[in-house]
């Protein structure tokens, strides 16, 4: 009997037919909050990683191409990035990449598990890389719905980063139309919202076309794009929402000045990652013009 | 002890610690050929799918991904198509792709293993769609190496559709500078060699990195393009290479034209998905501005 | 990426939380009969295995601590064995060992399932090791009750070798007192009726002693026993029932001069052996004194 | 996507071709101490376990069937249960099951990873279950080898409780002539030395065997015994060693009075489970008559 070389394994599965092992190295913390489970383990492939209720939300190696895309298409499309909302993003990924502009003077985060904010600051201090400790950071724990009905600031950018809204996570009740239209009271005339927006893989399209639908009743421009993040095993999607800017559009000139603006240095995205992030493959452009059902 | 609903699983390996569990619905055939261990099995999220030496070769969910990215830039680049060799592609797909031009005169296919052809016809049909029946097609069962030795014929496009050059692979002598010179040999000087080039995840870069480099000494334009694969669990890449003609610089109005001839309809590639497919992000350019080993 | 060894396997469930994963070196048959799911395969460990349903029914490398246990207990118990009757037992190793005992004039085996038969012939030989040919042998394809009730026969041994009396499984209309009587039936007053009775482990013993409690209202001696059985991964149990001889009591020589009379060499059963099955640990005892349910 | 219901899993691998999968509800601890790698998981189906370089060590729900095999056949053979000595077991579950008897004056535990020691009594004190503080209790934490080498008591029982002697186990050194030559020399001419000795099942009782050959040089009685454990899923075995005294034969009316002595309940050893533990099957015993290699 040979010595096990891996006794301890993350998997995660896709439906009862499809399951994905990870050979876990380290289990820094496994336990639930008031919300839901978390972990956060070391695997052998991807770094850490932070699991909530048993999804993969980000990975070590490959978090920056989910945070670079929810982030920078949407800043780059506006001019005023003084005040950014997040909602969700606990582990403070997003907020580090909203602050490496300097033109932000203050971006505010509101994540209802501050357990996971916790957690992250000590397990996965590379997420957020200082980002907690920014003066223009301001670090709300809370609800997001209640946040935003309360709040009377207006926001250039309000990204959301928040878990997929199945039936019993507490992200659910922000995918409604009464929360869409919150969302859109507290964003200036000229401001973007954009939202990780479930998966556009072949196999499960059907949410985040249905996330499209209902959001282009509310805005004028509502753009998907989306990029593979091989630690979600999936096509990993966003909505960019406007009244006032195409983000889809965004010239090549205006986003090289953007991203020549940024701080530190990008892994994934500027002007030539856009183009990609924006151009459809013909399978999801045709999702997208179906009808169906909306929030 | 409730009853199992699936017993017999395919496991994908990446490496000591990743496993991909798909469960098996039926198995098709499983055995060994002259060259290579075979299956053909049915899973409940890719459908049928063809499995070589363990690794999954295509998926009837998502194959024309992986076979319209291959085929139809290197296609829509050249004006002419006449006269088309595929290396590999026992499926009959990318022949199949290659068929859907009516201006493409002769398509000759050369694998190696009659016996994956076989079990293609019989228990692929969908991929190759009556390919080998067009009066088009020339198959030609034998080592491509030799037969691009003997060959006497010019191509406007070469398409490589070999499996990885892994140690004990048949496709492993193809991938050196002899047999990148013989392929050269046999390409019209417009002409364009178009090849699945391994992966373009963060992973594992460097095998494609290493065909782009040495294949930039045998060409002027060598441009690398990928898309994402679900049934491969990756990124995948292809290399488009010519002297004349630069394939990720196709203006927009010859890829619609181009499209606009093509038989029947397209899942995956038109004039945006070129773009997606030859918009690159960061970190695959940086990897690919490195020096390093060639073949 | 290295080279998978084993890329297909078969995976026992057994509830939720335990899985077995055994590497498949070899598919020979996976397909539906009439009546369940079969599959015919090889394993590195177990040699050649039949699953019905995704259970392990038996394996080539230890089938013999099942089925020697099943048959040599009662046989040795009993004076007269010119007939025995063989419920299930459609692989033909129960009919194998009935037969290996020159003073069976007849074994007739009632299985409900032609093809398991048909299919245990072709792929596994080793099992019957000629059995079916024995011209002692009768093979009848049929419901074991409605044999049972249209029989006029009587036996000295039925032997009941059916799968587990799951909700859907076809064994299971006959575990029910009605049931139970028309096998008694059968049987001559000096006669055992010993059957495979579900698992003996710690975990799930409940089933066997509801078993053992219905049938304790049938026959006067009513003894489990049981062995571990490693493809089954689990101590698996028999009840040998009678009204006249107490199977657990059998005397080491008349245990001794039975196993003499064996044609062919016996691995796991002899005097010695008996002991061990028939002695059981204190848990199991325990649990056989309680009250509970009846079938 | 459903909620995945298990997210971690503790997969113990039986060589490359056998796999073990238990759902992890809980990890208590997963480290390495200066000697192993140690994990405490729950499981559903075992409860609490001990991991020890990936091999299961015990489990709440079965330990007893391990522990008091062990234990008691060996202390139910001698007069002369004074003193006591353990090698290894720092689960305290050997100590415990050594201290039920309360003619035991001290017993002396030495396991050499007191980090073991210490997570037993913080995570598993239902394994030692109040035996660490035993006035009649005396632990060691230090080399077992050692320790024979030093000391000068003797002890009418030494029993062993080590790892399996895998190349780079800390228990490796305890298997080979000198070492059962130390450990003899520390046992009265009546004692009995038993020790847990490999496993029993039909695949792998080469070890045991090996085992058994070494020590019949040393023992005038040398007697194999063996217990299914489903945690282990593997038939254990263990070996009884003696100059004086046959484990084996002990007369049933000697243990039944023993089994009166002991303090608190049973779960798993008596008379009877004595008869089944030492009534060998005829495959194992075939084997230990076979000659071969030895430490």
């Amino acid at each position: 009997m040979p010595k096990t070389e891996h006794w301890q394994w993350y998997v995660e599965q896709f439906g009862p037919t499809e399951l994905h092992h990870h050979a876990i190295e380290e289990t820094f913390f496994a336990g639930r909050t008031a919300f839901q489970e978390v972990a956060v383990i070391r695997t052998a492939a991807f770094g850490k990683m932070l699991v909530l209720d048993g999804d993969t939300q980000s990975s070590q190696a490959d978090e920056k191409i989910y945070h670079e895309s929810l982030v920078h298409p949407a800043l780059a499309a506006i001019d005023d990035r003084r005040n950014v909302l997040i909602l969700g993003g606990g582990e403070g990924a997003t907020l580090r990449e909203v602050l490496r502009r300097p033109d932000v003077v203050r971006a505010t985060m509101v994540d209802i598990d501050g357990d996971v904010v916790e957690l992250s600051k000590r397990y996965l201090p590379e997420w957020s890389a200082g980002a907690f400790e920014d003066p223009r950071a301001r670090v709300v724990v809370g609800d997001a719905l209640q946040f935003l009905r309360d709040d009377r600031d207006s926001y250039g950018a309000i990204v959301s980063d928040l878990t997929e809204p199945l039936e019993d996570s507490p992200s659910n009740p922000l995918f409604c139309d009464a929360a869409f239209a919150d969302i859109k009271r507290r964003l200036v005339p000229a401001g973007v919202y954009v939202l990780q927006a479930s998966t556009a893989g072949f196999h499960n399209m059907a949410l985040h076309a249905k996330m499209s639908r209902t959001l282009r009743r509310h805005y004028r421009f509502v753009r998907s794009f989306y990029a593979h993040v091989p630690a979600f095993d999936n096509d990993w999607a966003f909505l960019a929402c406007s009244d006032a800017v195409d983000v889809a559009a965004v010239p090549r000139e205006r986003i090289e000045d953007y991203v020549a603006g940024l701080r530190g240095e990008s892994y994934f995205y500027d002007a030539e990652t856009h183009v990609r992030l924006f151009s459809l493959p013909l399978y999801l452009r045709r999702e997208l013009q179906k009808d169906g059902d909306v929030f």
